[in-house]
């Protein structure tokens, strides 16, 4: 598929420019519109008065010239008439100020006010559009984030906890009350963080992020609730973006399909490769969530009007960066948006069609291309992405580490970690899966759980279990930190890693940007390392129980501790870093360790850096998709395997030349 | 006119310091004192109990003494007794929040009390001095700027936006509101900006603006209309400073003098000509107005308390500073302020009198010395300045070309774009004013607009008829994209320019502050400029439509396209620069441009570095300023007419040596 | 005395480590803990509902294993219950909105409420354990400061207004409030600053602020009275932290014992002599409140978990670190905090016993052997320390200074100019007290008053005095500005220094940071110094009026002005230094003077950069401090005295060796 949103609301008075759109469509090989996102005030002008009509001529416009429809549930933003009568649907801040209208992203999801008008207008749409030839699926409200502290929403909030630890003394334990005398005597005192109250209690602050996921997720069901009936065949999704806030891992098991947003800045640097690996990571990440393809329900086709500098995308990069997404899973590219908004925010934000309203620029020209190459591959529809290895982000995990005070508070470098790892198997081709704690770990043969700061006992009993079966942990530094609740684990770290690791974790040395330790690794050790790497960040002054020293400290007082090892546990072994290593580093030790364990490549080559292969696998064939982020051409060998080109049909390829921004897409005899 | 504001109020218990204030105005050769600007407590102390004796006193000892006053009406802040009375006259900040008393310029320009109480002082002021020999002008309140946000603003903004647009049809075109279902279904919906409500909406922001504008200059003519009665002839002024806020050039409609407080940050680099050229553009820009002198209100005779670091006045540099408001056209020098106050927030301001209190200071002595210099030039007063050129400079332009996302957010440089081709006129001595769109373009050969986003399909056609009668036209890059509500243009940029310009602006790519393109200029060009420039910020990607390449783009995937053009309409050119070019280059292009268009210079030499040529005029005789902001000493050749030195009377110069800091007045026979 | 502490109300779900705990303390060498100070939640559980029983059992337990306890009054933090159910307690913020529940020292000290229920619990405490044999003193509350600016808050203030100046006329020329019309015509318009309100008045501001600290000192007072009556002897203490907020000078009037909170970044460099300098200075600073010995109340036995980074202490820095606060006056060292929380925000902040929870930790260790050290030197408790020279700090001149606007809005730097003049006597071995101006000058040789621009004309005077009957003063640029309710001295500066200094400031030039002038010392000036050096900042324009000019300015138009003078008065002189100087001039100076001077000096010998010695005596004996913050080994050879080693015992020692971090004791007969 391949589309964008699309918002013909905006020009009802400009009939020229409807019809325009459907030939513009056609002409650039786009199949699906995303549509009605920001409709409510153009579907139900006034309270109880609801104007379809102009969805219908657009829906069976649509049918009639072979466009599909994602239908949005109109709730991203609510009009002025709503606002105006019903103060509760609009958002209290964190300040504890609620909003005036305006914007958009910013009802209250607890009110039931808001949650009655949309199941209102969610039913009508059902009712009308559920079997509508052109609709294949729901786009349910907007980009959902933040969170509202409203009366509604302290008393939903209660609740919850409540509901969680049942007594007043379970909540204080769990969130270490008794210290600074905050001990809940009652539970009307419990209260979201605020910036003028509590905010310093990590325990609640937790569970108040736990608390506002859950309370969107229950949102959306209601949402759902309202469209499943009319049509229960009809697939729905959200548009994932707002990745901090939000824990996507349990939103996705109220959907049916993911979706998500990408906007990367590409040529931030003359070599893309650091940016590309990153926007990998997380199309690893939404397609790991139900570990099947997913939706790339927005990009830009030139540039965002949000970033510092709206740079061009340079020739090739439109059909390089829409193809990753395939690459790592994606069944569908999409945009927005269709055609520029005449004025407002988001005027200047690329699309498709531009102000100048027609198809002779060189963004539509990209598009169109684009729109051939993708109808030319329907082979690739549902095919698999096969992985063997897999890394561990868990959303408790990184707000808990990303919240707690010290060992460095100008920086725990939490994300960047987890790129990084991530980013040495992306360089290698080497497939891999974004998974959480409570995933099966079954089927991989290594795990990377990259600072694992919050790790209940039985996450570290998972782990354990799967080293001794034979699996290859890596872990590092901060990793063992706190239970559910954010207390210390008592006894010693990395807690219940502690025997998997076989180590303890004495003290933690915060470093400051500017300074740097070493890693020395020992001669001859396991994975043939050589040589001396930089280490920064934090320092772990670690104790082996059990496990072998690979590599040493080379400064300051404890020069010469042990700062990476390995533990045996059963049939398999346990890594750890103790300090924050580089990129090279990662480059150097995965590629030893991807020997060891023997994890499935994409691709049995060298691959000249910022040259990456994905591969996808409907179990006769594997596609391969080998693409070129490094800013310069590039050229590299094939393995033995016998490859076909699919966009030329050329037989036979045994090297590739890639030019700047350059992919090419490969077929051969399935391997996984 | 030479003087300073003035605060006796401050004083009253010290009346030998009122004493010596005389004498020692009379020292320094002061003749005029603005009065009165903060002194409503003074004067009404309670509710309808006024006291005028100190400022009958005060005023008898001026007429006695030869010295005049701009009489202040004293608004700008009020007294302690209305806040607490009459909470409505408090501001209402961004944020809906109430102002506490304090502070100053912070009342409600919309509130019937506010509007009552000083009507009534006013009136009351004129009644008693209006016809006083001492008074020469009324000084309307003080630097006026910022909003309100209170209830009464709010509705007064929803008459204005009825008022404007007549049907909510009307509006939500305008403000484009369809996009994320803005549309407004009731008047009453309508509501001021808010950082928690509506604030990204560019329509909506730029018509704020433009009512706080016009409220504000409403409340102005409530106050000249209470003073106006008692006396017609005496002109009314108030001080201009706010710059970003208010449109001066519409408020400069209600107003019969100009004038304006000038705080530059002198010696802030070694070379002064940067802050010199920036100064002059608003001694230009306020003398515009009008297009008639203009009054210097405000200026520090030393440093102020208010900057990052309170540097004191090179020796030289307050006559030089001083004198280059007479040379763009100012009528008179003053002060803020006379004599230091002894305490509170601007107590370490620079002031004429220091806290010392007698006349043996450095400031003092540079102060004498101006009104020597002063006072030997009468026949300066009243002169013209001969312009053939004007820069266009849209107060709606900048708020939205700021305002509007992308496609540089991390820097537009809309203002340092203007002063960047203005100095190429100041380095160059070339007069020239700074108008508005709507402002006449008859009598000028050389029109710059540059940054023109803002540009509306009349301003469109004037420009169009300006070239085609002869005129030369110079636009740049982000011009012609949007129209009068913030609309963009369709069809193609640059909107109403792209006949004039016969080119077609397809995209326009951001660059990080990082990042540089280059302009090489084409062989033979008819400007005879060559070489290669630097390029930056942001490049337009342009299509040639009739007009004609005099350089293209050195870098990057568009290398080799157009990126400085000209065009020939009727009579005239208009030339157009795709991209943001440095000093160097608009100085040769500039220097080319003169030339051939042949406006006016004020001396046909050349200027080293750093040293300006400014020109007065009484038609009879040409009044030469030439002033060296270069820091170092500067020799120049002058051209071959008869001048005269107007200071040592010295007939035939023909050569300047000027010392740092240095300026030298000339008289010649008229020229012009 | 040797402790930390302690907070077993987090524990008592765990009542093997309350056991563990007295193992461990003893095993530490801990005899004194620091309990109750957030324990009002766990004593009176609801309103009226007390609960001593687990005070009871801790403090028996204590008793039987010989250690004492800082027995705290919980008022740091209060039960939720009370924010429940009395809004009044809850602190109003500087924007007017009232806290929710949550954090800490976040009370109303104005409150009755509040004072009523300490003044309940304080009452039980006291009756309870004012007499208990483990019990040596009251910690009252923790770290005051803020402060509130709610309704009871601003009634308190206008009364302290009114106290204070008894006639609105006063107050009116006192804040020099015709300045802008703020004229207050009735005490009910005062109100306190507010971001949105009042905020610039200088005058307004410093009342402010000194009333915060009265009414803070009103507050304690009520606390104190309430456990006084029990036990008489019992001493009281606060520990002091927030050092910018509050006049400790008058707190220390309402304390028996001054203790206080030191959190220096120890390695934030690699040399760590400017760190212990400052920290050096707060140790003279809370010495001389009481000129008595102090507590060190709080200290990290390893990292902080709020610094950017948290670093470890490298070996021997414990030690170090400890002893210095002993070698500046303190009785006990005492530790935040005795285990880690297990939860909540200071889970990580460092303490002696770790989440691991056994004693086999460096961290651990290190406090053990430290424990040694001090239970081996019992002779030190008590002593004095001899010096013959003072710095003046005053708190309302560091408000009135920073607070004012201009001379360098970038930063006055005042601190950092106090820092810098004690270090050189810290660098030099020399005691110094750090005293108020409203303190005695007898009995001191040398009074520095580093930029004193808030100098009452009684100041004036008594400097004077103290120059007259043979002291030595040194005084910098920007004093004698300002008088007691910050009105600038008229007739000229540094108005009531005038006259001691013999000269005249008649201008300060601020400059950048990025601008350096020179001071170049006149040939055979009095002090011996040659050469030049740097100034930066400010630069005063000085008149010699009887002063001696030693040296001059190097650049700017006022090279060859004075820089730094001297003037002979009586017995006496007075320096002063025109400008900002650095620490190499300030070294150099102080040599110089101290040998002019004959001030006392802790060793009479050249000491290694980095490396101070601090001295202690009894009047027998002299214990002297030898320690090496430099970061690198140092070796010095002592005078002539006779110096024992008080920790080996050795005898005779006539040089030293100091390793990184090092620390030598030595005792040798009395000097002082």
């Amino acid at each position: 598929m391949h589309g964008a949103d699309y918002n013909p609301e905006q020009w009802l008075k400009y009939p020229e420019v409807l019809k325009e759109d459907i030939r513009l469509m056609k002409l650039a090989g786009c199949n699906v519109m995303a549509v009605g996102i920001f409709s409510w005030a153009a579907l139900e002008p006034a309270e109880g008065v609801f104007n379809f009509e102009w969805m219908d001529n657009l829906l069976n416009t649509f049918a009639e010239n072979g466009i599909y429809a994602w239908l949005a549930t109109p709730s991203g933003a609510r009009p002025a008439w709503m606002s105006q009568k019903y103060k509760e649907v609009l958002r209290v801040e964190y300040n504890r100020v609620r909003n005036l209208h305006g914007m958009r992203h910013n009802h209250c999801y607890t009110s039931p006010v808001y949650r009655e008008k949309i199941t209102i207008m969610n039913n009508k749409l059902a009712e009308r559009y559920a079997s509508h030839p052109a609709v294949i699926g729901w786009h349910i409200s907007n980009e959902f984030g933040g969170d509202c502290h409203c009366d509604l929403c302290q008393d939903a909030f209660r609740a919850w906890v409540k509901n969680k630890y049942k007594t007043l003394d379970e909540l204080n334990h769990a969130w270490w009350t008794h210290f600074w005398a905050h001990t809940y005597t009652d539970w009307s005192q419990v209260e979201s963080p605020a910036p003028h109250g509590e905010n310093a209690v990590h325990g609640h602050n937790l569970d108040w992020r736990r608390f506002v996921s859950e309370q969107i997720i229950d949102y959306i069901n209601v949402e759902v609730a309202a469209v499943r009936d009319a049509n229960p065949e009809l697939p729905v999704t959200t548009n994932m973006h707002a990745i901090d806030g939000l824990d996507y891992r349990k939103m996705a098991k109220a959907l049916d399909v993911i979706s998500w947003d990408s906007y990367p800045t590409w040529h931030d640097q003359k070599d893309d490769s650091q940016q590309a690996a990153m926007v990998a990571f997380y199309h690893d990440l939404y397609r790991s969530l139900q570990k099947k393809p997913f939706v790339l329900m927005e990009s830009t086709p030139s540039s965002t009007n949000w970033q510092a500098a709206s740079k061009l995308k340079q020739p090739g990069m439109h059909k390089l960066s829409s193809l990753q997404a395939v690459a790592h899973g994606a069944d569908s590219v999409q945009y927005f948006q269709w055609r520029k908004s005449r004025g407002s925010s988001e005027k200047l934000h690329g699309a498709v069609v531009d102000h100048a309203g027609h198809e002779n620029t060189r963004v539509f020209q990209d598009v169109a291309e684009l729109g051939r190459t993708l109808s030319s591959l329907p082979q690739l529809v549902g095919t698999d992405t096969p992985s063997e290895a897999a890394i561990i982000f868990d959303w408790d995990n990184r707000w808990a580490v990303k919240d707690s005070q010290g060992p460095r508070n100008c920086g725990i470098g939490y994300e960047s970690t987890v790129y990084a790892h991530h980013r040495a198997f992306w360089e290698q081709g080497v497939p891999v899966d974004i998974i959480g704690s409570e995933d099966s770990f079954d089927g991989y043969k290594l795990i990377v759980a990259p600072m694992l700061y919050l790790c209940s006992e039985e996450t570290g009993k998972k782990l354990e279990q799967f080293v001794k079966k034979g699996g290859t942990l890596v872990t590092t530094y901060w990793s063992g930190i706190v239970g559910e609740t954010d207390n210390a684990h008592l006894g010693g770290f990395p807690g219940p890693l502690r025997k998997t690791l076989g180590i303890w974790a004495e003290e933690i040395d915060g470093l400051f940007d500017y300074e740097r330790n070493g890693l020395a690794l020992e001669g001859g050790n396991r994975l043939g390392l050589k040589g001396t790497y930089e280490a920064r960040e934090l320092c772990e002054l670690v104790h082996l129980e059990g496990a072998e020293s690979l590599g040493v400290y080379t400064d300051d007082f404890y020069a010469g501790r042990p700062a990476l090892t390995v533990n045996s546990l059963g049939k398999g072994r346990a890594y750890h870093m103790a300090t924050r290593l580089g990129a090279d580093f990662l480059l150097d030790f995965y590629s030893s360790l991807f020997a060891e364990t023997g994890v499935y490549k994409a691709l049995d080559s060298e691959l000249p850096a910022g040259v990456t292969a994905q591969v996808r696998t409907d179990g006769e064939h594997d596609y391969l998709f080998v693409m070129n982020f490094s800013g310069q051409a590039a050229e590299l060998e094939l393995d033995g395997a016998v490859y076909t080109d699919l966009e030329s049909g050329e037989a036979g390829v045994t090297k590739l030349a890639l030019p700047v921004n350059g992919i090419r897409l490969l077929s051969r005899p399935a391997q996984a």
